[in-house]
Parts: structure tokens; sequence; C-alpha cells
């Protein structure tokens, strides 16, 4: 028997449960306001390399949701969070986890109301999230002659976990920019605001070619990239000096934790506008065209793969 | 070093994040409801003996939420699911989950509308669930002359596990109901009409004795139970036969999805005739009375303990 995909598993749990339109961020309709309900599992084996400290992994199993949350214009209300901990777990070890939930709460401004504690043999943290939007957008509202927009540029964090494992070397600024995209990643709560505008959006944790074939499938349209313009400063000469495939870091990463979005031509003077006024970087970097929901970066067509678990 | 138990670990993440009032469910003011936010961990070590199937597994993982709602008066409005799945996991396996998230789906009146996927190596199932309600009872509102009511009888989940563990034996009904009490708990949703007149409510989840504590601990009061009117048919017999501890069986079992809650004596007229008309048993079990705190059964002051993680 082949062993299943996590794609295979969702395929499984959408069909028993019914739900057609899969979203990272599920909206739950609420009067006249939306509430957007968001959970994510973050695991030792996994997900945290052995240099991330717990008060980085309690921080990081909050930025996730923080960052889908942040893609839908939604507000934080609160969050709660699960834990498993090992047997063995010291005092110091529970603090600094602590800690880091204290920092992740200030941070992204929303409040952790409670939680459940149990014994694991792993460390296990599962964060929820509700936050309230007038609006979600989704992901497939994207329309030929959209803009495509993001909040921040590619590469960091698959570079960085490469430092990280000691498969690559760095030096300098471009060392610490790409270490401390894996260590402590700065979703994008300030890009919320332009959500209003946005056509479609998705936060791009699962990797940028995955987040842009998700929109461009539910939205039936191609989506044209400018290579150039999505790629992070220094990755191209980190990947050279490293024998790294530079197409790898930028598209197949994952866990950058921008936010991808989509504008329509005539909101793109107001989208610049809000984004000035709050003193944000709006990168415009390509556009949605009448398609099949491929996507291409410059003249290639993309592969449609990220990051997978149990891949 | 000492090891640390759950409670320290609630302590520690309590103290750093600021939450005063522990309560198993989060109240988030929204407008003129509440809504209440609840999350669940469900571990295989821990939390599934080997006699569960993982269709059994998914539905538990779901019953703690929809009881901690029901307790405090909740509709549950949806629900979200992160999953743990060794890698070496089977098609059929996932879908014995999704078919037990499917039946406590419809069972519990709650749509699960996402969740997150990863690998662990050991199944973990965290349930998130929110709901809405007028008003959520509090722990901390029991006052003298209250009457102590609770939606069912205690003893078969620890009496279950016993004999599902090989370390006590039963036969016939008791067997059956005391081995489905753990295999397919059935949390109290029909008793949460009678939420509004609740002055405090819990669910009972972490054994009746810690429950009880919990309300006279908040609203600083002692509180009195009737021992014959709590105990579950049959557990007398069942702890002689095998030699247990009868009060170990009924007050420091947990797992029973009870809800325990007070009612103002002026009240109780209307509750008796709400549970009728909703053909519910309402239990009447016991009286609050001035006090410090201190739970007793019968003439005997309970020792504050319940079942622990960690511990």
């Amino acid at each position: 028997m082949t062993r299943l995909s996590e794609k295979d598993i969702i395929g499984i749990f959408s069909s028993a449960l019914g739900i057609a339109d899969l979203d990272d961020v599920a909206e739950i309709p609420l009067g006249k306001k939306a509430l957007a309900f968001k959970c994510d599992m973050l695991v030792g084996m996994t997900d945290v390399p052995e240099q991330m400290s717990p008060r980085q992994a309690a921080r990081k199993s909050v930025v996730a949701c923080a960052s889908d949350l942040a893609a839908k214009g939604a507000k934080p209300l609160a969050a709660m969070v699960s834990l498993g901990l090992p047997r063995s777990i010291t005092r110091g070890y529970v603090e600094e986890l602590a800690r880091g939930f204290q920092i992740a709460s200030q941070e992204f401004g929303v409040k952790i109301v409670g939680g459940d504690t149990n014994e694991a043999s792993d460390l296990v943290i599962d964060c929820s999230m509700i936050g309230l939007a007038d609006r979600i957008p989704p992901r497939s509202g994207a329309g030929p002659g959209d803009i495509v927009v993001m909040s921040g540029l590619f590469g960091y964090p698959a570079s960085g976990l490469a430092i990280l494992m000691g498969s690559a070397r760095a030096t300098g600024q471009f060392r610490k920019q790409a270490v401390d995209s894996v260590l402590e990643p700065r979703p994008r709560q300030d890009f919320a605001v332009l959500a209003p505008l946005f056509s479609s959006s998705i936060d791009s944790s699962d990797g940028l070619a995955t987040s842009l074939y998700e929109i461009a499938a539910q939205s039936r349209v191609d989506i044209h990239v400018d290579y150039e313009k999505v790629k992070a400063a220094g990755v191209d000469e980190f990947a050279q000096a490293n024998g790294l495939d530079l197409q790898k870091l930028v598209f197949y990463g994952g866990e950058e934790y921008e936010i991808v979005a989509t504008i329509p031509k005539k909101s793109l003077p107001k989208a610049r506008a809000l984004a000035k006024k709050a003193g944000i970087v709006l990168h415009e970097v390509g556009a949605v065209k009448k398609g099949t929901g491929r996507v291409f970066a410059g003249k290639s067509l993309l592969e449609n793969r990220g990051y997978q678990h149990l891949a």
C-alpha cells in the first residue's frame, strides 16, 4: 500500500465532512460580521529545529493563526492553546513556553483565553484563534485583469532552514535574516488593512507556488508573477554559493507567512494610498489572466507542489 | 527536582498570561451575546484505551467540547480539528477517524469547518469549538441556599476503565454501561436548556470532587452533596465485588461529561418544569451553604483531587 500524503488525508476528511471549499480559515457568518476561525498544530519532531528555543516554539505556534487571520483582514478576538508535553518536562521549559505565549499575545494583540494540558511523547502545541471581519476575502475571487500583490518577498525561511540544518552556509545580514525568518517569523498583520480591497487572498505558509495555485484553481484563472519581483534580496547569491536550487527556495519553501492577494485594477490607487498611509510596502508582482488554474513565473509554468507533512 | 503536575503547569501559564478566572470555557463578549470558546486535546497514549476504535477516538475528541459548551448553555457554532498522525497511518484508519468526526458532527449538531494535519509520533487530536449563548453561567455564582443539580450520576467511566484495563470484572448491563461510558461517552446537550437558571455550572470531566471544589472555591461557599444520590446504579456492588474503593469510582474518576450546576431555590419549580418538558432527569443532589470552599459528601469532607495529566 502506498503511504498517505497530507493531501490524501485532507481529501478523506473533506469528503466525509462535506467541506467543499477548503480554506485555511473558516468563515462563520455572524449577523453583519464574519467570524474567522483557524487552528494550527506545531509538533516538536517536525516543526521545531533544535536551535529553536521553547519561547520561540510557543510564539511560532501562534504565528500561523495570526498570519491567516491577517490574510483575511480579521481582527483577532481570542486564542486558545492545547498543549501536549512530555512527562520529563522541566519548570524552566514550561516557563519559557509561557513566556513565548505571553510575547505572542502582546505582539499579535490577541488574548489567550484558555487551553488544555496533556501528557504526550513529544511537544505538541495547537493554537486556535477566532477573529472578526466585515467580510472575508475568498480564495475564489480573483478575476482576469486583477493585480497580484504580496506583503513581502520569498526565500528566507527555506534558506534559513538550510543554514540551521547545516546543509548551507551564509554570513552577515543575510544569515541573520534567513535564520530569524525560521526562529522568529513575522506575520504581516499591518497588511490586513488592505483586505477590504482583496478579490482573493491567502497566507503563503504552505509555499508560494501552492498558494498561487490555490487562488488560480479556485478562481479558475491563470496567474503570472514576475520571478525577479518575488525573490528576496540575497537569495540568488545564497543559492549559487551553496549549489541550491533558487526556484525551490523561492517557490517551494513555505512558512513565509506573507500575504498573497489579488486586487482589481481599479482599486489599485486606493491600495497604494492605504499602504503608504500604513507605512507598508505593497509588492505588485504579477497579473491575473483568463485561464485554467495555472501559475507562471515569467514564461515557466510552475509545478503545483509545496511543503506537505507526511509526504 | 520534583516533577511538574498539570496543576503546576496551568499555574505557570495562568500567571504568565494573566488569566485570573480559569474556566474550561472562555467567554468572549460579542454584542448582546456571549461567545463560548473551548479546546480539548486527545493523545493516543493517555486517552485512547486499546479497545477504543479510531472512529470512537475521533468522536470522543469532540465530546469534551460539546459537553463543556452544554454546561454553559452555549449552542455550538463550529468546530475545528487539528490532527497529529504517525507516518505509518493507513487509509483505513484515516477513513475511520473521518467517520468518527462525521458522526460527532451530526450527533452534536456542530459543523466541523476545517483543521490542520501534521506528522506526529502518536495520535493527537485537538478539537476546538465555538458556541453562542445569551449568558454564560460562571463557576463563581453559587450562593448559600442554592440547590446542587446534576445531569446524571457518577461512577461508570472509572468502572469501565477498570474493566477495560483488566483490573476488574463485571457482567451484563452494568458492564455494558460502564464500558460504553468510556468508549462512547454521551455529553448532556439536552441539559443545556436549564442553563439560563444556573447560578454556577461546570462540566464534570475532571472528576466530580474537583468539579464541586471548583464551584465551592470560586463561589466562596461550602457544597454538601448526598452520596446516595450521586452514585450510579450498580457501582456500589461493582466496587465491593472487585475490592475497589467506591468513593474513588464516584468522586475521583472523571470523564463523566455530566453537567454539575447550582440553581437558586426560587428557580427550582421552573427548572423542574423545564426538565419535565424536555424529557430530562433533574438530579437534585445537594445544597450550597455559607462556607469557605469546602465540599462534603454526607458528613465527610472530600479530598480536593481529580484526574490530572502528568501527575
